[in-house]
Formats: C-alpha cells, structure tokens, sequence
C-alpha cells in the first residue's frame, strides 16, 4: 500500500477551522486508499506561550522540564486532529513522540533521534488508521521526553518516512514551498520547482527558514524526496527537495538567502601560534554559542587578527569569554559590531563558476553596499554587510541574478 | 525516611506566584528531611480550556483522544513546579501518570487504577529528588494516556501514598478542610477537626465536592489517613480523614450535604411484575446515566409508581429512554420535573438514632420546606427538595443540629 507521511506546521492548524480542513485533506488522502501518517507541529504560538509560562516561573527553566513542557504543545494538536478525523468518519490515532517509537539522545532542547522503533505505527497502519504523531519530540532511553529545537516536527516526519519507508514525504507550511528569496522582503521572488539537499541547506542554515535544516539532512542522508507545499492553497505543486537538480540548473544561482542579527567579534594583536584557534573557540563551544563566518588575517610580525561572527544574542557571551582567554594569552583588544546581517547567493557549482561571485561583488558595490566579511562553500557565497542594508541588498541580487525567471 | 505524599489542586497552582508559593511549602517539607511526592492538578481553569478546544473542533470528541489532550493539563503544571523547585536549588523531576508507573483500565474519561509500579518513582526519591507528578492520569497497558475523571488528581495521591507506604497523605486546597456545610451557602459553616471514610464518602457524593470520592474509597480500602487542608493558609489544621471518629462523635450529624440540579421521573402505572426495574434501569446505566433515589410505591391492582432522580443534565435522555421501554410495557405515563434538589445530614449511626430524622422532618416542615423524596444509609438521610429551597433547607438543618459548634 503507498505509504505517505505529511507534516503540517503551526501555522496550518492554528485554530478550530484550520484543524478541521488539514483534516479534510488528510481523510482525503486516507480516501485513496493510501496509509497516511500526519506529523503535527503546535497550534499558532502555543510554543511561545509555554516558553512564556516557564519564564513566569523561572529565569533559567530546567532543561529536561522544559522539554517536557513545550512537548505538551504538539500532543494537544494531535488530539485534536485525530478528533476532527474522527469527525468526517475516519479512524485515527495520535501519538506522542515516545509512542511514536522515537527514540532520542537525553541533549534537552536539540535532542538528535537516534533510532525509531516503528511497531506500534505498524500496528495503527495496519488496522486502517490514520497516525497522528505528535512532531518536535522523542524520548530518551529512560522514557523522559526529548525535544529535537525549534523546527523538529520536519525531522519528526522527515524521518518517520524514513523508518516507513514511505513513498512520499510532504511538508505543508504556510507558503507556496522554497523560495528563490525571502518574499517578504523581495516582492519578486518565487517558489522553485526543485531544489537540492545541499542548495536547501544552505538556504535554511542562512535564513531561508521554511524547513529545519536537520529534516533536510536527514532527507539527503537516506535519500527521501521532500515535497514541500502550501497547506493553505492546494493548487500550487510546491518545491520537491531531492538529490540532484536538473543537469540544466547544476550551475546556477538558485536563490538569494539572508539572515539579520549577525555579530561580529575581532580580537586583534593575537599571537600566531599553533593552537590558538582552540584556545579561542572551544569555550565558545562548551558554552553552545555557534560561530558562523570566521576570518584570519595575514600575520605581521607574528601577530594576527581573528574575526568570526555570532548570533547577536550570543554576542556578549562571547566577548566576555573570548576576553577571558585572550587578553591573557597576550591579545591586544577584543571589538565587536552588533549591527550586522548576511546576504548569500546559494546554488549547485558556484565555487567552480568564478563569474557568479563577481556579479556579487560587483551588484553590492554598485548599490553601495559596503562588505564586512565573505565566506564561502561549494555552492554559496555569504557577505557580511550592515543590517540596515540586508533588504536592499537582497532585492538587487534577485535582479542581478535574474531569479524572478522561471527555471 | 518518612514520607509524604502532598496533592496540590488547580486553585492552588493557578499562576505563577502560586506555583513559586506551592514550591517553598515543598521545600521546606524536603528540607526536613522527607522524601516528598507531589501530585499537582492542572493550573486554574486549563482542563475547562482544554475542553472547550475539542468542541471547537467536534461535538463528539473521541474519548482516547479527549484523555490525551486533558492529560497535557497536569503535566504542565508538573513541569513548572519542578522547574519552580530547581529555582529553589532543590533537585526535582515532574512524572507524568505514565511515567510515575500508574496502569489503569482503559475506560477513557473514568479509568480505575489497576495497580501501581513504583520503580521510577523509587529511584528518584533514592536519588533526593522532590518528585512531582501529573495528577489525573495513568497509562493504560497500550501505554495510552488515560484520566481517572474531575478530581481525579486526589485518587492519584491516595493510590500514590498507600503504594510507597507514606506516612502522611495531604491534599491541599483552596478551602480549609471539610467544612459542616458548603460554606458559600451556610456562613456558620466551620471546618471539621476529623471525619470518618464513610462519612466523608456521603458528603462527597451528596456535594460537598472537597475531595474524590474514589480518593477516600482508596484511602477507606488501604486504611490510609488523609489529611485536607489549605494551601493558602498554613495555620489551620484541615480535616483529617481517617476510619473512626473518636467514640463521643460515633453517633452524631457531622455535616451537612446539598445538591443542585437534580431531576425526578416518574413513570406511572408500571404493571407490578419481576424483572421490570430491570427494563427501567438497564438502558440508564448503558448510557452511563447515573440514578440517585430510586422509590417504588406501594402496588395498587397490580400498578405501581416508579420514581428516581438522576442529574439535570441526563433529564432528557433519561426520559426518552425510560419512555422507549415502560410505554410498550404498558405503563400508563412518563412525567418529570427538573428544578430539584437535595439537603442531607451525614454522620455515623444515624440509621440506629431516630431522633435526628425527626429534627430534620420537623426542623425543614418549620421552614415549610416540603419534602419530594426520602432516601437514607447507615450515616445519612437525604430529603429531594425544590430547587429554590436547598440554601435555606441547608442553614435551617445546621442551625438545628448546632453544627457552628465545635466538636
């Protein structure tokens, strides 16, 4: 029987009537005779509303107990479209994560899955059910609940289509799938007809956030076609996230990601000796600050400067134990900017196409978008420009990279 | 190590500063050295919210489905206590019904507690651990979600204290203990010093709804002392509930019980033959509509009147259901009336002790308060009153039997 699991997010079953259509959509699936599996994020802003309610509490809400309590959001979303399944006349079932059979690592807050044991979905599908699963969630080995951060009900279906071995995997959101730019700010992008692991990687790792990035790895991983759709607008195909775009597209730019809120910290005068790099970034790691971009300077007279980027959240972390250990270690000064954002072109083959980082370069230059920091990978280029010109220097991009063409 | 088992109600964990003020009266029963188990109900009026979400969605919510999404409730609460505790620097961990290893039938709505694996629990007390558990819950052996009905939290902390042989059960609420009379309607009410199991289980199921009945039937059952107290004011002592009142008060009004909302049938003309209290009341309870007083009139030519009371809400469908079987049986007709209610006096050895149901009849035929029906038990006589008259009919009796005296 072809098996299909789908996710629906926040967004989609954020009231009573919304429920009641993804209801309708899954039953009509169901209808076809397929074995349907509803992964299911939290209604609208309950997860912010849990967070809030922990922080009424506590400033510094336990780890395991917050896991527990934000899974609690998902939970009452699944009930309550397995009731509204049971309304049009449809069997169905929720789910936890735990009784989903996910099992995860005990890392509270971004718990990875380790393993799912898909007996008791076996059994549901086999009795003719419709699963409704509970997403963002697992247990550990000790059956205490997990949560996989922010965005894990893709990886909660990305994933279960894995263990299903499923034959399609679809993640319903609230826009029209991946973009070629962020619309809100670029009236002028469109959603891509495909779009490969790794391009859709880059693309959600710099802000393109309509999936987590982790549900895309794990589709690449295990090769997992990924339809990612509207559930809002049934007659848009969405984009399909797959191994390889066409031979066509292998190399081209394919969209236009950005990020706000970037910082950036540069420690000057460090002495250049081995081992240094570690001496500054493991603190920052044990601390669970991430650090994007990051720059070393030609070395003068056997000092050097070292520049990296963090979240601006992260920021005065960071200062304070990059301070700690490197004035110590002889450094002459740590500065900071805070007023930073990232603009990155992302597509197949980019570090072998010269020409396409020179448009970059050339268009950012001719809206006089001043530069901070690049950095690149195989199939994207990032510049670190002030916050206040992200917008701007997204539009001209598009332009510049003609993306508002079809494929 | 002593033990205690502590059941914090939705009024006292309702927001924030309440929880934070539950969490030191926690701690320092830990800090004295006691391993502490506290079962929290749900926050305020959350399971009402909860409810009113799945109707939002269905008019017939799935029971399996409506137990998981009211279950989220109280592992909320669970969760912000824990995390309120650890603000404290006093180690916790929330349980959810499952977790705390509490199996039932899988009756949704009203399971019953099948027994109790205390493992977890066990080894998280070893562990100096406060543990808070999810109150109005258990696992079936499906390991699904089920809630033990309104109230239910009580029975968790009962079954909880009699599992881990604790030496004190306390249930906290917002009231200060098990008063004579609803102290909303008699303002002479006062709060009982102690009452017996069974006394306490008529007040309960006659409304004087300060604990489940099936909490007391538990603690009847394991002969555990439960004390009922308030959590918002530390001085009073609260009502202890235990097997005898002391030898003085073995024969004495103890209390007085009221309801609401209650509606007679009677069916008149019912031929007087075996079998035909069957055919009235087997379909009643198939649909799990529960009868109070049943009274059957004395058979004239073989005919006979059949009245009973049953909750307001269940008026209709009783009616219809009453009328589908006794009019094919040949009785004559089905009447009701559905604005009554009830007033009780409660105490041990009523039964052997005329004189008290005489001071009732005289003291509410004084206030020219008439008297629908009689139904009485070993410690209690209940008179069916009109609705409108059930206020005075409770402070006329307690004036009558000097319940604003102390014991």
């Amino acid at each position: 029987m072809p098996r299909v699991v789908q996710k629906y997010g926040g967004s989609s079953v954020a009231d009573a009537a919304r429920i009641r259509h993804v209801a309708k959509r899954v039953a009509a699936r169901a209808e076809r005779g397929d074995d349907v599996v509803a992964v299911v994020s939290a209604m609208g802003d309950t997860t912010d509303e849990l967070i809030a309610l922990a922080q009424g509490v506590t400033e510094q809400p336990q780890p395991r107990e917050m896991d527990v309590l934000l899974s609690t959001g998902e939970v009452v979303s699944s009930t309550l479209l397995s009731m509204a399944l049971h309304d049009l006349g449809r069997s169905a079932v929720s789910l936890s994560g735990a009784q989903a059979g996910i099992r995860t690592d005990a890392v509270y807050g971004r718990a990875r899955i380790a393993a799912i044991d898909t007996t008791r979905l076996e059994r549901e599908l086999a009795a003719q059910r419709v699963v409704i699963v509970a997403g963002f969630q697992g247990a550990s080995a000790d059956f205490d609940v997990t949560t996989l951060g922010r965005g894990g009900s893709d990886t909660t279906a990305v994933a279960l289509a894995v263990a299903l071995d499923a034959g399609d995997c679809e993640i319903y959101t609230d826009v029209a799938g991946v973009y070629t730019a962020d619309p809100r700010i670029c009236p002028r992008a469109r959603p891509l007809h495909d779009i490969s692991y790794d391009e859709m990687l880059e693309l959600a790792s710099t802000g393109a956030r309509v999936m987590h990035s982790r549900a895309v790895e794990v589709g690449a991983l295990y090769d997992m076609e990924i339809r990612v759709a509207s559930s809002f607008d049934e007659s848009a195909p969405g984009t399909l996230i797959h191994r390889e775009t066409t031979m066509e597209q292998a190399s081209k730019v394919r969209g236009i990601a950005h990020q706000n809120r970037i910082a950036k910290v540069t420690v000057r005068g460090v002495p250049d000796r081995p081992g240094i790099a570690a001496r500054v970034f493991e603190p920052l790691a044990d601390a669970n600050i991430s650090i994007d971009t990051i720059v070393q300077n030609a070395s003068v007279e056997e000092l050097t400067d070292l520049t990296f980027t963090v979240d601006r959240a992260d920021l005065e972390g960071a200062v304070r134990l990059v301070e700690g250990t490197m004035l110590e270690m002889g450094a002459r000064e740590v500065v900071s900017d805070a007023d930073l954002g990232s603009v990155s072109i992302v597509g197949g083959g980019l570090a072998t196409s010269p020409g396409y980082a020179a448009l970059m370069f050339r268009t950012l230059y001719k809206h006089e978008i001043n530069i901070e920091l690049i950095s690149t990978s195989e199939i994207r280029i990032s510049c670190i420009v002030r916050a206040a010109q992200v917008t701007d220097a997204v539009r001209a991009l598009h332009d510049a990279f003609e993306l508002d063409r079809e494929d």
